[in-house]
């Protein structure tokens, strides 16, 4: 029997953007669009609105800032009942940028914070959800949050914020099935009126079972990405997911077309995946950056080093 | 704090064997079991006891009969605490091949069975067990079992049979962690004076968090390879495996060491990992064998195509 609240949510375009520096092309796009509407996906992140006061579009592709004119090229004539979202980053918006939900494609905002910055995504929520945007909080680095801090954090979103979802997400691919379960528990205990969504990252190949280990604690925003795609390690592979839920409304075949057709190729173009410096950082709880300097590096397949590395900088 | 009945057991060499026909050199060997030694890894498991009259050493390299002198040669002037294993399929041995244990230097051998096999599988652990050896029963294609046979089994195992372990292999890679919870918890409640074991493969990407959820459940013995090495999909990679586990006789750093200098090479030779149609049988609950010939025809990248083919062949 399936549970019918279960939304799934791709951030293909969105976190795949952070390798390539949002500069998907618009063919590319909207073949993922057409697929994932074919196959019943609730929700595609296509990017960032981030500030072009402090981004330069000479630096970035157009979906770091994702103008409601280039987001209308990709639906265009696609006949889709997948609703388009997308992510800011507390710090980096221009508030005024967003315009009320009726004048723009855009259905979902997104905001991605720290727990430190709870009171600022707060107060961007409440903005958005003023101009009529279905809304989540993305809590990033949920691994290292302190306890105490982060239940602090849920009581106030909870009783100050209008966002309908709030997000754990897992941005180092840290944890394991206990700690998913121990965080989605903690999250429903303290959010009664809101919805918990789930974005994990693949490190240590933990990003799908971590995912149905929020679903079977009753989490139901769910975030994939196509064939895992996504910095670093990547995401929970939408393929999989898709293949696990027993809604009759998602259909894996539009995915399975999609990923022969743009993304083994793709594939032979951008490093993601099961990549071992990835899955050490994991294992460490450590922000990937070391890795992805790494495998940019000529050291890049010298993992004991790196791990040594690591190890040694955890003083 | 770490349950020191865990035991590590690799099975690269035996379970990538499948892929190159068991033919790997001595030198990879050698430094494979070299690092497992060096990492604290409890069992090397190196390949099958054949019989010569039923498979040609013309087709076949030497790990499809593992003689003790070519073990011998192996672990010649390696310090290790690493006990070696063999692996046996019911109906593929013969039983007076296996000398007593005293005269060679094979610790464990492992009978894999068919449910429906368990009665030949336990006549072959008795004898081994007489001989000396430490032995395991693996009961295959166990998420095809139907419930009742393997109550039954399991009953039979517990009276009959001689084995130390008794272990779940989840052949298709199809287990999700509900079922696996389920599974250990079974075997369990049966096998009262048996260890438990998990062989999960990797078809999504479920492998490690399917031994991470037999762990949980009380399981002890644990197969893993290295990189994931294995037929198809693969299997839980061991560095990731070594990685979670807290017993401080575990050193990844020569696992990590081996992967840089052999594994990634290798892996530009020969195929493995998470690759599109080993999901989708996985999903299924198919053999991977449609999978591998799709791999090896120039219809490799056609998943929708082999999807189809899949789902239509399953009245």
């Amino acid at each position: 029997m399936f549970r019918e609240k279960i939304k799934v949510f791709d951030c293909t375009i969105r976190d795949g953007g952070l390798i390539n520096n949002h500069d998907f092309d618009d063919r590319f796009v909207r073949e993922v669009y057409k697929a994932l509407s074919a196959a019943g996906v609730d929700y595609m992140e296509i990017g960032y609105k981030n500030s072009k006061n402090l981004f330069s579009e000479k630096e970035y592709g157009k979906w770091k800032f994702c103008e409601d004119k280039d987001i209308a090229k990709i639906v265009e004539g696609i006949e889709s009942k997948t609703k388009i979202s997308c992510m800011v980053d507390v710090g980096r918006v221009d508030v005024d940028d967003i315009k009320p939900r009726k004048e723009t494609p855009v259905a979902m905002i997104r905001v991605a914070s720290y727990v430190k910055d709870i009171d600022k995504a707060i107060y961007l929520v409440n903005n958005f959800a003023d101009k009529g945007y279905e809304t989540t909080v993305n809590i990033m680095a949920i691994s290292r949050a302190l306890d105490n801090e982060l239940t602090e954090a849920l009581n106030q979103l909870e009783k100050e914020c209008r966002a309908n979802v709030i997000y754990i997400v897992d941005s180092f691919g840290a944890l394991y099935q206990e700690s998913t379960e121990y965080l989605v528990k903690k999250f429903k205990s303290i959010l009664k009126t809101k919805e918990i969504g789930m974005h994990a990252h693949n490190n240590q190949q933990l990003g799908f079972s971590n995912t149905i280990e929020a679903i079977i604690h009753d989490a139901n925003y769910l975030d994939a990405t196509v064939y895992g795609l996504g910095r670093g390690a990547g995401n929970c592979p939408l393929e999989l997911l898709i293949g696990f839920l027993k809604n009759p409304k998602f259909d894996i075949r539009p995915i399975l077309d999609l990923i022969s057709k743009e993304f083994v190729p793709l594939r032979e173009l951008i490093e993601w995946g099961y990549i071992i410096p990835y899955a050490i950082t994991g294992m460490l709880d450590e922000h990937p950056k070391a890795a992805i300097a790494l495998r940019n590096s000529d050291k890049k397949e010298n993992y004991r080093e790196f791990y040594e590395s690591l190890v040694v900088g955890l003083d």
